[in-house]
C-alpha cells in the first residue's frame, strides 16, 4: 500500500471511531469537514517515511502516529481560523469549520480532534506499550506548552516575542514530531531524529512565508497576506525574496547531511531532496507544487 | 498525604512542566488562573478514592491519572465560559479566563490543559506502560468524541436531543473516567468500576440542576439559571424540585451498592454515602456543601 493509501486509510479508522453512534451528528460532520478531504498531509508522510527508512516493523503503530499528527494538525488550522485568530472564511478552497458549522462546533471540532489524535495513540498500544507512552509523550510535547503548536500561538498573544522560541514552537514542533514519532514507532531513538524535522520545519516556514507574500487567495484555498495584516514576522520581510529562497536552499541541505544512519537512509534523502526541487523553483515562479493546507 | 495534598502536588507539577520556560508568560499566566485556586476537585478526589481502595500500589500513576482528569475538566470550564458558549465573566467567583487574558488566549488555555493531561499520563507511564496506555485510552474515551465531554457539548448544537446519550457524555463521562482510571492506575480491571462512575455523574447532574435553579450567582461564584435560559433539558423542569432530590437520594443509594468487592469496599461506600449526606439536605436549604466549579 503506498504511504499516501496508508494514511488516509488511518484516518478513516480514527474518524470513524470518533464518529460512531451515539455521536451527536453535527460535530461529527464538522469533524470530517475538517480532515477529508486533506491538504498536502506533509507531517504525516515525513513520519511515514522516517518509519520505512528505521523498518517499520510495527507498521499499525507508524500508521497511528501519522494519523495523530495529521488529527493534530487540522485541529491546529480549525482554531486558528477562528474568528478571534485569524478569522479566515475559506479552508482549502471551502468553508472553513466555523462558517460551515458554527463557532461553538467549531471549538468542539478542534478539541474532539486533539483528543482523537490521543486515543488514536493509545489503540495502537497493544502492539507494543512502551513505543505508544514514547508516541504520546512525542505528541504532547510538540502540541502543548511550553514548546509545542499552543506555545507557538500563544506567542502572538505576546508584546515582546522570543522569535526562535515562536518559530521553533508555532512551525517547526510538529515536524521534529514527525520525524520522531515515526522513528520511535520502528523503535528507534527519536533523539537523533530531531534535527531533521527542526530543519524541514524551518523550510517549511521560510516556503509559507514566501507562499504567503507571492500567492493568491484562490491558489492557496485561503487568505493570503496575512502575516503582514497582523504585523507577524516572516523570514521575507527580514530577508527579501531571493534572500528567503537562499536561505530555503540551504536549510534543506543541511537536513538532508543531518539523517541518522539507517537503513533507509539513502531513500529518504532521496525524498527530502525531492520535496526540496518542488518548494524552490516553483517559489521563485509563484507557482508550488505542494498545495497550501 | 491526604488526598487533597497529593492532588494539588500533581496538578503543580504538571503545570510546572506546561508553563517552564521558553513559555509565552501571558499562556502560562492563563494556564495557572483557570486550574488554581481550584474547585471542588471532585473528579479527581474520586479518582484517589478509587485507586486506594484498590490498593494503591502505583502511587504516581494515580496522581497522574487525578491531574489528568483534573486538568481536562478544567479545559472544559475554560472553553465552556468562552463567549460562543456561555458568555460567562465569572468563574469561581473571579473573572473567566477569556474575560482575564483573552478569547485566543482562553481557546490556547483550553486546548494546551488537554494537551498537559495526556502528557501527564504519559510521564508516568515509566512505573507501568500498560496500564498508562489504558489510562490514556479511558481519559480520551470520556472526553473526545462520541462518548465524551466534548460530544455532550456538541448535543447542545443539535435540533434532536438524545438525552440519554447527551446526560452521559456531557457530565457523567468524566465521572466514569474518575473510578475506572483509579481503578486502572492500580492495576484492576476498570470495566467493573463503570456503574459506580455512571451514577455519581448522575447523581451530580440533578444536584447541578437543583443548583442551577436554587442558588445566587454569589454563592457559586458563576452566573445561574443558565438551564432555563438556554432551554437546556434539566431535572427540576422535569420532576420539580422536591421529585428531583427524592431522585438524587435514590441514584447515591445506588452508587454504593454498585461499588465491587475490593480491599477498600467499607470506606469507600463510607465516602460516597458522606458525599451524598452533603448533596441531599443542603440541596433543599439552598446551601451547598460543595462549592461551585
Amino acid at each position: 500500500m503506498s504511504l499516501h493509501a496508508r494514511l488516509e486509510s488511518a484516518l478513516d479508522a480514527a474518524l470513524s471511531a470518533a464518529c460512531a453512534p451515539p455521536a451527536p451528528p453535527r460535530l461529527a460532520h464538522a469533524m470530517r469537514h475538517a480532515v477529508v478531504p486533506g491538504g498536502a498531509r506533509i507531517r504525516p508522510t515525513i513520519c511515514l517515511s522516517v518509519a520505512a527508512a528505521c523498518g517499520d516493523d510495527r507498521p499499525a503503530l507508524a500508521d497511528a502516529a501519522a494519523a495523530a499528527l495529521e488529527l493534530i494538525h487540522c485541529a491546529s488550522l480549525v482554531h486558528d481560523d477562528l474568528p478571534c485568530f485569524d478569522d479566515a472564511g475559506t479552508r482549502r478552497g471551502r468553508p472553513s469549520v466555523h462558517a460551515a458549522y458554527s463557532e461553538p462546533l467549531a471549538v468542539l471540532t478542534g478539541d474532539s480532534l486533539i483528543v482523537a489524535a490521543f486515543g488514536t495513540l493509545a489503540r495502537a498500544a497493544a502492539e507494543a506499550p512502551d513505543r505508544s507512552a514514547t508516541l504520546v509523550t512525542l505528541l504532547s510535547r510538540n502540541t502543548g506548552m511550553p514548546f509545542g503548536i499552543c506555545a507557538g500561538q500563544g506567542w502572538e498573544s505576546e508584546r515582546d516575542i522570543d522569535l526562535a522560541a515562536y518559530h521553533r514552537a508555532k512551525t517547526g514542533a510538529l515536524f521534529v514530531a514527525a520525524t520522531q514519532m515515526g522513528a520511535a514507532a520502528a523503535g528507534q531513538e527519536p533523539q537523533a531524529w530531531e534535527d531533521l524535522g527542526a530543519l524541514i520545519g524551518e523550510a517549511f516556514q521560510v516556503a509559507d512565508d514566501l507562499r504567503d507574500t507571492l500567492c493568491d487567495a484562490d491558489m492557496l484555498g485561503k487568505p493570503v497576506g496575512q502575516d503582514d495584516r497582523l504585523g507577524r514576522p516572516s523570514a521575507v520581510s527580514e530577508l527579501g525574496v531571493q534572500g528567503a529562497l537562499r536561505r530555503l536552499d540551504d536549510i534543506l541541505s543541511g537536513a538532508i547531511a543531518s539523517i541518522p544512519s539507517c537503513p533507509g537512509e539513502a531513500r529518504l534523502a532521496g525524498m527530502v531532496r525531492a520535496y526540496a526541487d518542488r518548494l524552490v523553483p516553483s517559489a521563485a515562479q509563484g507557482r508550488w507544487a505542494v498545495p497550501g493546507e
